[in-house]
C-alpha cells in the first residue's frame, strides 16, 4: 500500500509520479553504511510538503545529461509542515512551517561550522555535499512528493514565524529553498553593493534572482543577458536593462549603450555548462558565458558563479568537456585579477535575513520569477514548459494548500 | 653620451646591456598621449639603484613567449637611494633608500584608492596595470639599470626607516619589491593562517617566497611541488615537505603520504601558463598546474594563484593557448565550492609589514630564495643560469653598495 | 580688498561673514611647519563653491562647546567647480564640478593608503585627520564661502561626470561630502544588511542618513529615536518607524511594541556627547545614547557610532567628561559580545558609489534629511534655526548657482 | 554513594571537593524548563576528565566578586575522555579524548550558525551565551570534577585525533578549552598580523596566551605589561618585550623607548573590570586598562577585550561600577577611530587549528604559560597560589592520566 507520492525520472525528457512508502526517521543506508553511523535519525522530522518547486538543475537529469538512472526521485526545493519528530529535535514542533535548504547538511562538521553548507563532510560518503532527490548528492529521497523525511531538522529547519502570515506568502517564501538565496549569492560573491553596475548572464530564474538580489544589495543599474524573449521581458518587468543575444550583437557594445562604458562593476554567471554561443542557431559552448563575464566584468572584480559546472557530464561537446574540463580564458581574467567564486549557495548563509524582508513586505520575487502554482499530478506538464524556455517558475502544491 | 646604462632583451634567449639617457622627471610620452595628460612629472624622483633583481616573469620576455621587441628594456624589481625629487614630492628626500613596488600605481584612481594598485587606470592607456620595463605595460622604463625614474614617488616608495640597517639586510630588504610580497600574496589569498596545510605548486622564487610566506602565517605544513631536485632541496632548507613530481607519482599520493589525507586546506599556483605535465620529458600542458591545486584542495579553499596566466603567448601549445584560452577543470572546482584568486599581487597592501618584520630579524627570505649578488656586467649570465633551473634568486648590484 | 567672504564664529551663539584674502595653493603655514614640509601646494585646486552645508558638528563649535577662538572659519561640507590648478593636479581640470570629502587627506601615507583618509598623517600636525574650517583640525580654512583650498586634489575631489546633470541633482550630491556617506558609515560599520531590523539614535541630518542608508542595505525595518517631533515626523516621512523619547517611555518597550522582541539586530549612535537623558527637562548625560544602543542591540551586533565624542570639552556636565570620560556600561556591551565602531567616517569609501545611486536616481536624501537652500549672507539665520532643532538640512548657495 | 566528586565555591576565598552523583544525559532542569525543551538529551555524552584548568575567571566567584552562591560548582576548561554517549551522537564513540569549549553552545540556533557560540540562545534561559560551573551561565555543573556531562557533543566537542599523541601533548591541548583560544581571540581581534607590533595588557595565563598568539599571527614584536615581576619574567621567557607597570613610569614611554615610536599597532586588554592603577599600591580602578590600551594604541587600531568585564559586581568601587557603568576615555578612542572588540571567545572558532599547530610541534602554549600539574585534592592550594600571583597555569589531573 502507498502511503506517498513522489516525482521521478523516466527516462530522456520524462518525469513520472510514482507511488511510493511513507518516509522513515532514518537516513539513506549508503550514508550510514558510507560514513559508518547509526541509520537511525533521532535528528530528523517528517515533513508534509506545502509547496515544491522544479528547479532547472532538475532539467539537467531529465534531459540525460547526468548519470542519473531511471527511478531517480526529484525535487530539492522544499516547504512544508512537520507532522513527525524525532528525539532529538528540541527547537521546532509538530505543525510548525518551514523552509528547507536543498542542501543537506549535519550542522556539527568543520564545514558547517565554518556555514559552508553546501560542503557537509557528513552527509555523503562519496563527496562534500548533499541534497535531495539528486543524483551523485547522497542518495537522499526526493522531495517533489507528498512527505519526505529532513536530517538535522534543528540544524536545517528555518521556521517562519507565525502560520498564517507564512502561508499568505507562501510563494514568496518557497523561493528561499534554494533559487532565491542562490541569485543572492551569486550577486553577493560577485560584491554587487551600493552603486554598483551588474550584469547577470542568464533570465532563468536563478539569473532573475540574482538580478532581484542586485537591487536589494543597492546596484544602481542591472543589466541581464539571455537569448529568451519571454526570459528577457520578465527581467525587464522589474526594472533591469536587458541585453538580447539572440542576435549576435556584441555583449559589450550593448553594455557600452547602456551605460556609457563597456564594463560593469560585478557580474554574474547563472548560466554554467550548458551554455551556448551567441545568436540563432549557436552550438553548445561550455565556457562562453563565464568567458563573456570575464569579458564585461571591470578589473578587479569579482565573479559570482552559481550557474552549475559538473565533473561529468555524458552529453557533452568533447572529450574534455565531459569531465567537466572546459576552455576558459584565463589570461584574460588574470590581466584583470578577477576572483571567481564558484559552487553551490549555501543556503543558511541567507535564507533567514531574505525571509524577513519578505514577511515585511519589502522582497517580492515570487513576481519576479514568476511563480506559476501546479498540482503534483502537473509535475510533467511543468517540467515540459519550463525546458521548452516558459518564463516562468513552477511551484508545485501536492496537498492544495496553496490553491486554498 | 650615455648616462646610464640597462639591461634589454636582445633577441630570443639573449639579453644585452645598453648604454642610455640619464632618466628624466617626465613619464613616457605613449602614457602622457594615451590619457591626455601632462608629461612633466613634479611628482617623480630619480633613484641610483641599490639592488635590482632578475625575476621569472622577464624570462617569459627573453625566451621569446611574448611580443616583447628587440630593444625592450628590462627590470621591475628596484629598490635605490634618491638622487632627485620633484616638486611634488613632500615626504620623501633625496638620500632616502626606498622599495619600489613593481606595480606602477598613480595612488588618485579608484583602483589606487581600494588598494588594487596592480590594476591602476592612470598609468597604461591600453589596459588596467602597469610596471616597469615590461611588454605591453605601459612603456615604462626599465629597472635593471643604474638609475631609473619612479612616478608617483611620494605613493609608490616605501622608504627604509635607517640607512645603515637597510644596508645591513639589502640582500633581504630587496625582495619586498616583487617577489616577497608576491609570495606572501599567493598564500594569503589561498587563505593560509594558523594551523593549515598548504600546498605550493612551483619551487621557482616566487615559490618558496609563498612557501616561507606560509610559514609565517602560521601554516603546520608546507609542501612544495616541483620537478628540479635543486629548487626542491632549495624548500626543503626551511622546513618545507617536498613533492617530487619528476618520477611521475600522483600528487594525491604523495599529499596522502605525508599529510595522511589526500588534501591541504589552501594551496598556491606559483607556476602559471608555462606549466608542463608531470614526469621527465613531459609535455607543455597550461592548465596542469592550476587543475593539480584543484584537485588538491579540500572542499572550500581559496586557490592563490601568483603565476601569470597571459592573454597572448605566441608560443603556446595549440591555438586557443594562444589567446590565453586554456582547459581548466572547471567542473571539479564547482563541485568543491573553490574560489581562485588570480591577477598581479597588489605590492603596497603587503610590503610595509613584510619590511617590519624583516628589520626585527624575524624573516629572512634572502637565504629562503638563495639569494645571489652580481654585477650589472653579469646580468646575461644571470639569466642563463636562472632560465637553466638554477635554484638560485640573481640580485644584481649596479654600484657596488652591496659588496661593499 | 577682499577677494573672497567666509563664515567664521564669532563668540558663542554668533556667527559672521568675514571678508578674507582669495585663496592661494599653499598648505596652511602651521602644516607646512610642523610637518618639515613645503608650503607650495602644486597638488591643489581652488574651488568656486557650487554649495556647503551646515553641519551639526558646527553647532559645537558655535554653541561654545570646543576651544574653537573667536574667528576660527567654518564649514567642511564643500562642493565646488575648479577655476585653478596646480602643477600636479592631473586627473582634474578647470570646469570640473566636484565633491570634497570633509576629511582632508594626503593619499600617500600609511592611513590613507589602508582607506583610513579620516585619520590621515599627514595633514595635522597634532593628531592623526584633519577637516576643513574645524578647531584643532590642521587650521585648513573653511568652506562656508565663496572660494577655497583644496589639497591633494586629485586623490580628494570626487569629480561629476557630466555637469547638467550634476547641477540638476546638486541638492542630492551635496550630502557626499560629509552627512550621506556619515550616515552611510553609521549603518554600514553597524553591520546592517538584507533583512535587518536596525535602531538609529537621533534624527538629526546624520541620524536621517543613518536611517535612509539603512534603508539602501536593505534593512526590513528602521526604527529612528528621538525628542524632537518635527525631526521624528521626518524620519517617518520616509518609511521609518519612530520611537518617540521624549515622554519618557522605556526605548525597550517601544521596540518590543514596534518588533515583538526587545531587541533590533543593529544600532547606530547618530548622537555623540551632546547627548541628553530621555523624558521632559532630562540633563545632559553623555552616555546615555551609547548605553542605550547597547541595551537595544542584540548579543552579537555592531554598534556604528558616528556620533562624535570629544577628548576635550570646556562646557561638559563634569570633569571626568571635560576630558572625554564618560561612565560606559562596557560590562553590558562586554556581556552581549558586542563590537564598537568610532571615529569619522572616511568619506572618500562611500562616496563614489553614493553618487552613482544618486545619478541613477535610486537616492533621493535631499528630501530624507529636507535640505532647504540659503545665501551666504543667510548663514546666520541658518545656525539659529539649526540650532533650534529645525528639521531642516541648510545648504548654502554661496553664487546663486543653486537658485539658478 | 558519591560516584563523582567536583571542585566548588565554599564562600569567600574558600573552594572545597565535594562529594555528588554521577552525571546524567540531561540538561539542567532549570535550562529545560526556561527554554521550553525537553531535559532528556541523546545528544550529550559523558566524560571522564583527563584534564582541568583552573581559570582566571573562577577567581572572581572565589573572591566573592560575584553573587555566586556557596556551593556553587566551579571549572569550565575542560578535556576529557567520552565514556557514555547519547543516541544522537553519532561523529563520536567512546573512548575518544576530546576538548570541550568553555562556550556551552547548540549548534542549531542564528548565533551558533554565525559561529558565535559565545552568546548561543538556546542554552541559558537568562541571557544569551552559557558555560560549565559558573554563576549566572545556566546552571551546568561545573567540570573541575571526575565526570562531566557534555551536551550538544557532536557540535562542542573536538576530537583528538591520536590518543596516544595526544596524551603526549596534553599539556599544550589541555588549553584549547579556554586560554590558547581567548588569549588567540585577544590578538586576532586587535588586528596582529604579518610585522605589527603589539602591546597586551595583563601577564596572567590570558595574557601570555595573547602574547604568544601574537607572535604565532606573526608579530614582529610584542610587548606585555603588568607589575607583577614573575609574570613578566614569564612573558620574557618566550622572547616578549615587557613593560613594568609597578613602579608608575608611564606606558606611553616605555612603549617609546622600546619600540622607537610611542604606539603599537595593535593592543589587547587581557586584564578586565578588576583593574588597578599604576604603582605599588594602586587601589582599583576598572577602566584604566581599557584607557591604556586606547592610549598607546595607533590611530585606526581594533583593541582585543578578551578581559571580563561584568553586568554586576557586589564588590566594586563604586555605585556605577557595581553596574558595571564605568569611566572609559570614549572620546579618545573615537578621535582615533578605534573598534572595541568584546565579549567571550568563541571557541570552536579557534581550537581546530591552534590544535593541529601543536599537533605538528609548531606551539608551545604550555611552556608559555608554565603549566603546572596538581590532583584534584591539591585544587584549593592551586587556586590559592594562583590568586597570590603565581606565575603558573594549574591544570588539574583528576585520574592521574598526566603524571602516568
Amino acid at each position: 500500500m502507498a502511503d506517498n507520492r513522489v516525482v521521478v525520472y523516466a527516462g530522456p525528457g520524462q518525469v513520472a509520479i510514482e507511488n511510493t512508502e511513507y518516509p522513515k526517521l532514518e537516513i539513506p543506508a549508503e550514508v550510514a553504511k558510507g560514513l559508518g553511523i547509526k541509520q537511525a535519525a533521532p535528528h530528523a522530522v517528517i515533513l508534509k510538503l506545502v509547496t515544491t518547486n522544479i528547479c532547472g538543475s532538475d532539467q539537467h537529469m531529465v534531459r540525460g545529461r547526468t548519470t542519473a538512472p531511471v527511478g531517480q526521485t526529484l525535487g530539492h526545493e522544499i516547504t512544508g509542515e512537520i507532522v513527525e519528530i524525532g528525539d532529538d529535535v528540541l527547537f521546532h514542533k509538530v505543525g510548525d512551517i518551514c523552509s528547507v535548504p536543498f542542501n543537506i547538511a549535519c550542522g556539527r562538521c568543520r564545514m558547517c561550522n565554518e556555514g559552508k553548507t553546501g560542503i557537509c563532510l557528513n552527509v555523503n560518503p562519496a563527496r562534500a555535499g548533499a541534497a535531495y532527490g539528486y543524483v551523485d548528492m547522497g542518495g537522499w529521497l526526493g522531495g517533489q512528493a507528498e512527505y519526505v523525511m529532513i536530517p538535522f531538522a534543528d540544524f536545517n529547519l528555518l521556521k517562519f514565524p507565525d502560520r498564517d502570515a507564512a502561508l499568505e506568502k507562501i510563494l514568496d517564501l518557497t523561493m528561499l529553498s534554494d533559487i532565491f538565496p542562490t541569485g543572492y549569492h551569486g550577486a553577493y560573491t560577485a560584491g554587487v553593493t551600493t552603486g554598483s553596475t551588474v550584469y547577470v548572464a542568464g533570465a532563468g530564474p536563478v539569473g532573475l534572482a540574482a538580478a532581484y538580489s542586485a537591487q536589494l544589495l543597492g546596484a544602481s543599474r542591472v543589466i541581464v543577458g539571455d537569448m529568451n524573449a519571454d526570459r528577457l521581458a520578465q527581467a525587464a518587468s522589474f526594472g533591469c536593462d536587458i541585453a538580447d543575444l539572440s542576435k549576435g550583437d556584441s555583449l559589450t557594445d550593448i553594455v557600452a549603450d547602456l551605460l556609457g562604458e563597456p564594463e560593469v562593476d560585478a557580474a554574474v554567471d547563472a548560466v554554467g555548462f550548458e551554455a551556448r554561443g551567441h545568436g540563432a542557431g549557436a552550438a553548445e559552448a561550455p565556457a562562453t558565458v563565464l568567458n563573456d563575464v570575464m569579458g564585461i566584468a571591470r578589473a578587479g572584480a569579482s565573479l559570482g558563479i552559481p550557474g552549475l559546472y559538473v565533473t561529468g557530464d555524458p552529453g557533452a561537446v568533447d572529450e574534455a568537456a565531459k569531465i567537466g574540463q572546459i576552455g576558459v580564458r584565463l589570461g584574460l581574467g588574470w590581466a584583470k585579477s578577477h576572483t571567481l567564486v564558484t559552487g553551490q549557495c549555501p543556503v543558511k548563509q541567507y535564507n533567514r535575513q531574505l525571509m524577513n524582508l519578505i514577511l515585511a513586505d519589502k522582497a517580492h520575487i515570487a513576481k519576479a520569477v514568476n511563480a506559476t502554482t501546479i498540482s503534483l499530478d502537473e509535475a510533467a506538464q511543468g517540467y515540459a514548459a519550463f525546458d521548452k524556455g516558459a518564463a516562468q517558475k513552477f511551484v508545485i502544491d501536492p496537498h492544495g494548500m496553496v490553491r486554498a
